[in-house]
């Protein structure tokens, strides 16, 4: 292991974790909170560390996959950990396994809140919570990236093993360059959602929440309700920014440079369309004639446009209690979390672009058991998908399927758990999503036992960074482990 | 296709189903019922149309593996709907969708009953349900080749596509005499439960019943109760024959020839045996500490032992009301459920063996992920397992998933059904598994409307044929529109 470069890199995102914290820092003096104090605290801690970190002399800058994957799962964690410290230190959230969740489900952009009041919160740390989404959603590493290039051959593993989606395009001949491309985008489209949500009457502080919320696609909301008490017209603001927060943000690249057609011809675009359009209106024809939640079918298909777009963009946001609508549109909202938006977009879930690639591939396996003689080859974007990609593909699927059962298993020891929300609860924290359905027979998040919260811990972490870098993680450190099981095993064979 | 020879062989099944039928007429002469009516005319008919379509000319015995598919598809579906004229013409289940789903549930082990009331039935009524599970435990084709191999090159292909299971090994030279091997020992495992259930105090007919009902896995009893009413030595007598029947019956030939080394060898007798013992270990102590449910812990040990064993092999018999145990007993349940027994067995779920070839296959890639440079392959049973084979199986996980989607979001249309319920119906049904865990807002089986019933006759057939013969039918049937909307395009294109 370059263990040099690993601990050179994690003392840069400590740096650059400390900067982003003098935001808030600032937004607790503009508003006289004592939470300053504990900002400046965790800032002096963490940047002293990481500054000593990052003057580590470097021998090579040469790493492995391996080394990537491990890095990003360890920079992920020391990251959260450090978010957590302000809302532990500042009695925040008293207890360190709540703080450390908040953090998670900030980073991850899952958006499920462990906070019994958001409302009585302080403003500096409800900027530090949707911030902590705005930072996930395009990744750490990336803005590390985006910023300086110092680790030269290493940038690609890097970048590979946090961005979300089974593709990583590089947009740019440079990964710095692209890194940079990404995040202007990413900063635009925030800075024009947040003029939006102004105009709509918002202050500069809530539209500023919102914004890191949706395009993130996060999910924190600075009131209990989330966005019910929000106006139709906000609603809707927050609808559209959804929508594009969900597309894979190379797309915009493409549009600006000119490449519309070749845009409007990407076949995860078109199945994403095709999703929330008939999502929306099963679902609407659903609680307008089944439920009879609404009075008016628009009123119903606007709802239900959100509905949707939370779910499959794995904001979670909610405008409305989807606890009171059908069963069938739960079943559908549970299905759409699995779904998640498209690869290279902020949004979690498995990937429209994995599903249309395992559509592809069991279509031709049937035809294939059929009518064996025609090797049939899986085609995306008017490309062969090689046969190794197609694997990784279906592994994918098998380990996001065995992660869900076992996740599952440990959840539903909770007294009252039942099938529904244990398959809910574990759904809204592998997929970063954030809408729950709740059962009132289980108790409120913060009332769980520890081994429930880490599981939604651990599960919102490797559904961000896609499985193996958290895997990386668990091999690492089982490895002391390994080689005891290894040694006994030796001497038991002589 | 070769219609000649799928014409015979319908033929030929359909007098196999006349010839069992006389059964269930005797029966109703000994208890001097009125059934023997119905039955004798189903036999008239059926037997009549069987032996002019068996008196086709054959050209040639030739077929390909997609017209084995084909041919156990249409087979099953017809045996099936003979199978309901009993049912449907007496008058007992007097709307035909239900008939045709207890006979389908009966064909295909799954056991869930949509009898209102099974205790007011005519003691031919039940011998005929509980006869269809017997016969399609083993399968029907299976016996057909048992008795008269008239297929020649075309045996393999079916036995393949009735048998469950990824493996269809050859334990004799001759598929004839293998399938003539397995049946003889179904016979006498099912002849020695028959007497032990006799010794413990049942009547020569319930026996019987009973019998049919665990060595096929199936499910169906005589009581509304399952088998709460047993004693618990007719309860251990059950319990011992299920463990039994989930296991592959070429294990047993292996034993009976003196090769006992391999059978304690194999991979897949060791995982089911794991499972059996895991599951019943975690479920009573859940049980018992947890769930309060049973004074002692032989007593909580007991009945887990029953629910692990009932819903791991797929029987679906119940010794006590699962719906009254805690979530964490009825997630393992209906994990269990999909699991399934082993290959070559009567069980439905998806089977141990190829839960071990995902593992051992996903292993092996979160080990490539972290390591690419070494290439692994994955051994089973000492063997090395060839790329395709794995393919096919995780093909089969991707499919299963994807049915088990649609079916839950299709059945969730249904007043009342929650996600529970959903993922638990279609759970049991595309498992022939016939555990029901009931939702009191959802209506009786017989009160659901006709589509979700549909979606469940189809699921158990699916799970039973283990898709494969279910799809090669519906391309079949497809193939006229199919046609039609290459014509149009053509012409569209000109």
């Amino acid at each position: 292991m370059n263990t040099r470069l690993i601990c050179k890199i994690i003392g840069a995102i400590l740096m650059i974790e400390s900067a982003f914290m003098i935001l808030p820092l600032i937004v607790a003096l503009i508003y006289k909170e004592n939470d300053w104090n504990y900002f400046l605290i965790t800032i002096l801690f963490a940047g002293g560390v990481g500054a000593g970190m990052f003057l580590v002399k470097l021998k090579s800058t040469k790493i492995y996959a391996k080394e990537g994957l491990f890095i990003v799962g360890i920079a992920w964690v020391v990251m959260s950990l450090i978010g957590a410290v302000p809302y532990f230190i500042s009695g925040f959230l008293p207890d360190f396994i709540n703080a450390f969740f908040e953090s998670v489900s900030g980073f991850t952009t899952s958006g499920i809140t462990i906070v019994p009041d958001v409302e009585s919160a302080s403003h500096a740390m409800l900027f530090w919570r949707s911030m902590t989404h705005w930072i996930g959603g395009m990744g750490v590493l990336m803005f590390m990236l985006a910023i300086s290039p110092i680790v030269g051959g290493a940038s690609i593993h890097l970048m590979r093993a946090e961005s979300p989606g089974p593709t990583t395009e590089k947009i740019t001949p440079k990964i710095s360059q692209t890194a940079k491309v990404l995040y202007i985008m990413y900063f635009v489209l925030t800075a024009v959602q947040i003029i939006a949500l102004m105009i709509s009457g918002l202050s500069l502080f809530q539209s500023t929440l919102i914004s890191f919320g949706t395009l993130a696609t996060g999910g924190f909301s600075y009131l209990n309700s989330s966005l019910a008490a929000f106006t139709v017209a906000q609603q809707i603001i927050v609808e559209v920014f959804m929508l594009l927060a969900g597309i894979n943000f190379s797309l915009y690249f493409l549009v600006l440079t000119g490449k519309t057609r070749k845009v409007l011809k990407d076949i995860e675009l078109r199945w994403y369309l095709i999703i929330v359009f008939a999502a929306t209106a099963m679902i609407s024809a659903n609680v307008f004639f089944a439920g009879r939640q609404f009075d008016t079918p628009g009123e119903a298909i606007h709802q239900s446009v959100f509905a949707v777009l939370s779910s499959l963009t794995s904001t979670g946001f909610s405008a409305c209690d989807y606890n009171m609508w059908p069963g069938f549109s739960q079943v559908l909202i549970v299905m759409l979390m699995f779904i998640g938006g498209c690869a290279g977009s902020t949004a979690g879930g498995i990937k429209v672009s994995r599903f249309v690639l395992l559509f592809k591939s069991l279509k031709n396996s049937i035809l294939e058991s059929v009518n064996p003689k025609r090797v049939r080859s899986v085609r995306y974007n008017d490309k062969t998908v090689p046969e190794p990609v197609i694997k990784t593909t279906m592994t994918y699927f098998g380990i996001v399927f065995l992660i869900l059962i076992v996740s599952m298993i440990i959840v539903s020891l909770e007294p009252g758990m039942d099938i529904s929300t244990s398959l809910a609860s574990v759904a809204t924290t592998l997929n970063n999503n954030g809408i729950e359905l709740k059962n009132p027979a289980v108790g409120n998040l913060w009332t769980l036992s520890w081994w429930t919260r880490l599981v939604y811990i651990i599960d919102m972490l490797i559904g961000r960074l896609e499985i193996f870098p958290i895997f990386a993680l668990f091999i690492y450190l089982l490895q002391p482990v390994n080689t005891l099981a290894k040694k006994l095993k030796r001497k038991a064979d002589n």
